[in-house]
Parts: C-alpha cells; sequence; structure tokens
C-alpha cells in the first residue's frame, strides 16, 4: 500500500457529519479521504432530505399563496392546478448548486474523495467499491457518517405508486386528491403540512398517543389546531394491521381500533434504517442495533476508540444542523483538540407553520423542579404579523422568576428558524429577559416579539 | 379646573415615540394625557408612513414574484398588470388592525386619549381643538411627539397628481411607466426600489454625492448594483433647478448641470418638516429650528426642563423603532426611573433588497482608529440563499483582530432586518465571533450566514 492510501481520517459518508468531520479535519491539517457514491456527493440531505424538501416546500408556500390568503382570502392560488413539474421546477436547480458548492468546498479544502461504497476490511482499512477495480484505503482514524434510508415496514405491499416511502415520492406524477402518512414523527409531519396546504386531505396514523414529545406542548397544540384546519385528520394511538390497494384503485387502509381509511395514497414514513448494514462492521469490531444505529460516548466514539460515529447513524436528532456539529466536534476530539460541547442545541422543524426551539420546554423545567415564568407574544399583536397576515405564530421565552435568565425560547410561525438564533445568543450568553425588554428591534420585525413577550414575562412577576 | 384635566404628563402625538412614552409612564403609575386627531391615532408610522409602505412592499415582492425570479426567470410575474388596488387592498386592513392594536394598548395602561390638535397656552397648559368646544389640560410633564410631514420644495407646481409628496402616493390611479424621485434619503431609496421592482423606470436625484453615509460602504455598493440592475438611473451630486409639466403631459425636470429628465410623474421626498409649526411653541418657551427639529439633551429633555421631546420631531434617525426607545427613555427619565441609554441601535432600511445594521463600519472604526478583521457571507453560499434564489444578500462582521469582540454587523439581503438581532445581542452581552463560529444554527437558514462569515474572518487571522 502506497501513500496515496494513507490517510490520516477516512470519512464514510458526505452528508452533513461527514462533510463537516472532514473538513474539520482538514483544516488541521490532516491528511482526509472521504468517500461516497458520485451522485450521492451532499448525502440525503441534499439528494432527498433537507434540501429539496425544503424547496419543494418553499415552492408550495408561494404558488398556494400561502402567506396571503388571510388578505386575499382562503381560495386565493397564485395557480389552480399544481403540477408536480410546478414543484420539481426549483429542486433540481437548488440540488445542483448546493452540490457544487459542497464539491468545491471539499475540494478546496484538499479533501480526497473516492467514489464509491465502502466496507471495513478490518478496524483501520477500508475496501472501496467504484465503478472500476476496488480500491483499498488505511486511515488512523474513521469517521461513520453513512446516514440513514427510509425504513419499509414488514408486510406492506410498496408499490413506488400508491403505497411508497418518501424516496419514492419524486416518481409521482400526478398530485393525489387524499393521501394517508403513516408516522407522525418530524418527517412525516413535515410531508402532511405541505401537503395540506397543496389542499389534498390527509389522514396521519400515529402508534404513540403523542406527537413531538420533546417540543412544548403548547407549541404542539398551536400546530395540531393550525394542521386540522388545513386539512388533516389525526390518528394518533393507532397502529395499522393491513394495508392494500383494492379493485377500485385506491388504497385500503386498516387500523386495529376497527377503523378504516381510504385514501388515493399512502406515504410510510415511520423512522428510517440506517446503511451501516452495508459496511461490514463486525469486520472493524463493531455492532449496530435493530435500526443499525451505532451506539457512540459523548464524543461520538464508538466503541473501538479510534472510530468515530455522526449523524443520522447515531440516531436522534438527526437533523441536518446537529449533524454537522457532530461531525465537527468528533474529528477535534480524535485529533486532540477538544472544544465544548454546545449543550445549547436549536431544533427546526419544517411544519407549516415552521416549529423552532432553544433550551428547555416546561415540561423538562417542572420535572427539574426548575421554577420558571413565561413571556408570550401573539404574532397578530405585532405590525410585522399584521402585515403578513399571521395569526397562528406564538413566541414563548421561559425564564428563572428569581435571577431572570432565559431557561427556553419556543416559537411557531414565520421566520421561527431564523429567530430563534436571537434567544439562542442571549441564553449561551447568560443573559436576562431584561435583555429583551431593553433592547430596540427593528421595525416592522418577527424579532420584535422578544420584546413583547419580555414586557409579557415581566408583567407577571411584579 | 377639575382634576380630570390635571395630568403627571401630556403626551402629544400617537405615533411609535408617543405611544411608548405614555406607556412607559403609565406604567410606573402616572396619569396620562395622549392628544392626537381621532383619525390619526397610530400616526405618520401607521397611517401614511412605515405600516402602509411595507405593507404595499410585501404585496409587490409578492405580486411580482421577485423573490422567485432567479428560479421562475426575470420575466415571471404573478400578475401581468399590477393595479393600485391590488396594491392598496391590503393597506386598509392592516391599518385597521393595528390600529384596533395600538387603542387597545393606550386603553388597557389606563392612558386618556383627547382627540385634536393640541397647542400650548404655556408651559403646562395645551388646548386640544377637537370636534366640540376646546378643552384645557394641565401636565406636570409634557412630551412632545408631533411627528412629521413631507417638506414641500419651494417653486415646485404639487398638483398632486403628476408632481407629489409620499402622502399623495395612495390617490394616484394608475402606476406610471417612469418616475422622477427627488430625494435619496432612506424615503427616497424604499419608494424607488418598490416603483422598480413592479417594473417602472426610475431616476433617482440627490444633490449630495453619496447616499446612505451612515452605512457601510460595501453595503451601499451592493444596494446600488442592485437597484442599478432593477432599473434605477441615479443622478448623485445633482440639483433640480426647476421642474414643470409640459404640453406632452410630462414631467420636465432640468439639473443645474444642463442634464434634462423627463417621466410620467416626479415624488419629492427631500427631508420631512415637523408639525411642531402647530404646537405654539414659544407659549412654552421653546424654539424650533427652520426644519422645526427641537434640540434635546441625551435625556430627550428640551430646554424647558419639565418638556421633552422624541421621535421623528428630534431629527435623525426617525425610524419607528428608536422613536418607540426615545419615547420610553423620556418618560423614565422624567419619572426618575433612568433606565440604561442601549448604545447599540440597529438601523432597518427596508429597500429592496433590505439592509440592516448594528454597531460600527469600517470608516467609523478606521477614523476612530480601532483595528478590525471583517468575515464575510455571501447569501448564494447558504443552502437558505440558494432556495430563495438569493443571489445579492450579503454578511459581514466585523470584529476586533485581538479580542475578537464584535463591533459591527451589517447585512443586505432577505430577512436582514430579522436577522441583524441575532448579532445585535451577542454584540450586546459582549460575545465574541468565536461564538458564532461555535454555536449550532437550523438548516438551511439565512441565520448560518453568521456561522460563514465567522469562519471566513477568523481563517483571515490564522
Amino acid at each position: 500500500m502506497d501513500d496515496s492510501s494513507r490517510f490520516d481520517l477516512a470519512v464514510i459518508g458526505s452528508g452533513p457529519a461527514g462533510q463537516k468531520g472532514a473538513i474539520a479535519a482538514a483544516k488541521l491539517e490532516k491528511k482526509v479521504a472521504l468517500v461516497d457514491r458520485e451522485e450521492m456527493i451532499g448525502g440525503v440531505s441534499l439528494h432527498s432530505g433537507t434540501i429539496p424538501s425544503k424547496t419543494v416546500r418553499e415552492a408550495i408556500l408561494y404558488l398556494t399563496g400561502f402567506r396571503q390568503r388571510s388578505f386575499y382570502g382562503q381560495r386565493y392560488t397564485l395557480k389552480e392546478n399544481i403540477s408536480i413539474s410546478d414543484l420539481a421546477f426549483r429542486v433540481q436547480t437548488v440540488k445542483e448548486r448546493e452540490k457544487a458548492v459542497v464539491e468545491d468546498q471539499l475540494r478546496r479544502n484538499g479533501i480526497t474523495i473516492f467514489h464509491g461504497l465502502a466496507r471495513f476490511l478490518d478496524p483501520h482499512r477500508l475496501e472501496v467499491q467504484g465503478e472500476g477495480e476496488p480500491q483499498v484505503l488505511a486511515a488512523d482514524h474513521v469517521l461513520i457518517a453513512c446516514g440513514t434510508r427510509p425504513a419499509r415496514g414488514e408486510g406492506i405491499p410498496f408499490d413506488g405508486k400508491n403505497i411508497m416511502v418518501a424516496d419514492q415520492l419524486s416518481g409521482v406524477e400526478t398530485l393525489p386528491k387524499d393521501l394517508i402518512i403513516v408516522g407522525a414523527g418530524v418527517i412525516g409531519l413535515e410531508f402532511t403540512s405541505m401537503f395540506t396546504t397543496l389542499g389534498i386531505k390527509v389522514t396521519l396514523i400515529e402508534q404513540r398517543p403523542t406527537i413531538l414529545d420533546f417540543v412544548d406542548q403548547e407549541i404542539v397544540e398551536a400546530l395540531m389546531v393550525h394542521m386540522r384546519r388545513q386539512g388533516t385528520t389525526f390518528r394518533l394511538g393507532e397502529t395499522m394491521t393491513s394495508v392494500a390497494v383494492e379493485e377500485d384503485g385506491r388504497v385500503h387502509a386498516h387500523l386495529e381500533s376497527g377503523k378504516r381509511v381510504v385514501a388515493a395514497g399512502l406515504l410510510y414514513a415511520v423512522g428510517r434504517q440506517t446503511n451501516a448494514d452495508t459496511l461490514d462492521l463486525r469486520a472493524a469490531g463493531l455492532e449496530a442495533d435493530a435500526r443499525g444505529r451505532i451506539a457512540v460516548n459523548e464524543h461520538f466514539q464508538t466503541t473501538v476508540p479510534h472510530i468515530y460515529a455522526a449523524g443520522d447513524v447515531i440516531g436522534f436528532p438527526a437533523l441536518a444542523s446537529t449533524s454537522m456539529e457532530q461531525g465537527r466536534l468528533a474529528s477535534c476530539h480524535m485529533f486532540g483538540r477538544p472544544t465544548p460541547h454546545r449543550e445549547i442545541m436549536p431544533y427546526g422543524i419544517y411544519t407549516i407553520p415552521e416549529i423552532s426551539m432553544v433550551g428547555r420546554t416546561e415540561r423538562e423545567l417542572t420535572q427539574a423542579q426548575v421554577p420558571y415564568e413565561t413571556g408570550i407574544a401573539k404574532y397578530e399583536e405585532l405590525a410585522r404579523g399584521q402585515i403578513a397576515g399571521d395569526r397562528s405564530g406564538l413566541l414563548k421565552i421561559l425564564f428563572h422568576p428569581d435571577n431572570l435568565q432565559i431557561l427556553g425560547v419556543h416559537v411557531i410561525g414565520d421566520n421561527a428558524a431564523e429567530i430563534v438564533h436571537i434567544g439562542q445568543s442571549v441564553l449561551a450568553l447568560g443573559g436576562t429577559v431584561e435583555y429583551f425588554r431593553d433592547a430596540v428591534f427593528n421595525y416592522p420585525t418577527y424579532a420584535e416579539a422578544y420584546k413583547v413577550a419580555a414586557l409579557d414575562g415581566l408583567n407577571k412577576l411584579s
């Protein structure tokens, strides 16, 4: 094996975790290899996950006139008949541009890219199967960031036409009138939001009795109220026992409770399966759980100390933003440059309306016996909310009643994923709710919600 | 005079400064009177300034498909022929809702509203001329927040049809093909942006050789490049000597340099005149300058110590956001509750694309001999920018090369006025550029620009 095949770090997968892990190591002047299939550079995030779905979401919000409806009326849409091609129009452009950005970044950082699928030969060697002869790499460290694919429920007759997983959606030619979505996790909820905004009736089936348990309860309720108004039927605490396309050409789903749900199509969005099964983990001395997840410690180190894992392959929260951070932290740790763990992780959920949060929820604080007060601003109280016609938006600040420190910020509504970062920085830098009362905010903005909420909260104290 | 006419504070004007001044005093349990004409509750901000113009701006961005053009093509518009009524449609709704919010807030805080025009009888007494008999109020303190109206240049034949000031725009029935705008201050630039986005050619005439001198030069240049591309002709350092509607029915403007500019209409936006001339200031022992501005000290106190002034009547920056803060600070000071002055004032300019900034500019830092480094993120480098198709957006962080503290944040592009507040809180709380490098941002967001800019800036140091 010559020097060109020896690396300080080999990264498996080029999604958010793999990219940022590789770049962090390269910046420490390490010799880095990154392995992924050529067509998948950028990972699921870029090809079938975050990027396409957020691009389609943006197109839907625009083409349906969603943000304007409270002014121009509920029946107002820019296009009467929205086709798949209207929605897909931008996706290819955005994907290509973003892929170019990723490749350029990897190149500029001197990272060697190997096109193909990786598998372990032993704890330090990988075989890459690309188009030609297999290649072998040796590396002092390995970062597994192989990502996930949609899990396919057993006994479900997937046909990619009527009954499908998310990755098959791009093959659909016409939008159905109604749809069954199984699984009310983040992905299931995001799809439900998009489809109902398009005017499609969705029945959302979820085995658990509640949704988004890590999110503030008041925000979840606001979301559910809005989603119902848009045309979602929630079937929580229900299990699908069988499903089939019947003679009428429609999908018939049977629930354990005896109910039958019928629609033009069914989207199965119950969790995801990791791609670790393709890696020959055993050759590295590693194991995965039933869903293919790899266990790591707080440094993202597996049970084999020189092998790390990050991103969707390690499970919750499986968001692009957190995966990037995990990849970076893993590389910093393996090369002896520990960086402080950010305890303060924001979450962004791109339902319609979008949700974002940072810090703790009321439930968590109550469980931890931390007293708190709440300050709330409704978007409709803000000039910006009036201009946009956002009537369901809401920002809530949780703060300590004694020292006034920020404990959590929870937002639902337009721009939630952006403005949550204002709260995040005040939380991270130890500011108090008084900061928001005293700061000057541009007018009219959604950011002003912080000031309104702070005044509300402080008034409750006095 | 009975007790019902005696107040701790009388506020003249119900715009942002007057409202917040009145409410701050009411929260200190003071007896507060607020005087304004009934139809003007909310002030110019609500009736002909900020609120209508931002509402129309939102309608323009939407109806022209502005944010989608880089995908669907330059010729893409939602409506081929956009009429004034399309644009004005939402304004009335938003104004009514917002007026109700303001009135409700004043009422809830127990503020007595007097409908009519106020003038001083002596330093402590005001006469209010409303519909019926004049009323007389006595007050220990007075807050003058009477606002401004567009200044009308001498010798200009305003007809409200072809040659007009901003307040007359709502009377225009059809959109012109081309337009002259005189005055490239914030208001002139915002109107120019809106009109050119609608496809109207605008010639913008400004006496000074430069625009927006308080804004970072790089941001101003980005704005000018974008505005030119949209159809603006800048005529800076030019003085209009005469203007008239000629026989061809078009407006002919003559410039000192010998140039002639011809267009369907002319909008005069050179500064504003305050309404202080209606107040009989001399009876209170006060004076105003040539433009009607009232001088105040750092506590917003006039030369008559119990009389304060805030908002547009005191001059720059004359933004709703800063006026609110001034009103609040004035009331806190007069009742012995001094609050710390926020040195950190954000500015939001709603040109297209919008501009926002906080902290100092490169020019100011250079003059003050403070060394700095810059970190820049282009929106097109961000996934969010790709999704929105924003190709001119830019975020710049200025920070100290030794202690890494944030010195200024300058943004141009979609959501600038919102995300500037992330930088503002880090600046205010003494955070460093490393905060942005290490923080986790939702993906895909514009907020991520902070991380990209921080990495760029820190790389320049090493």
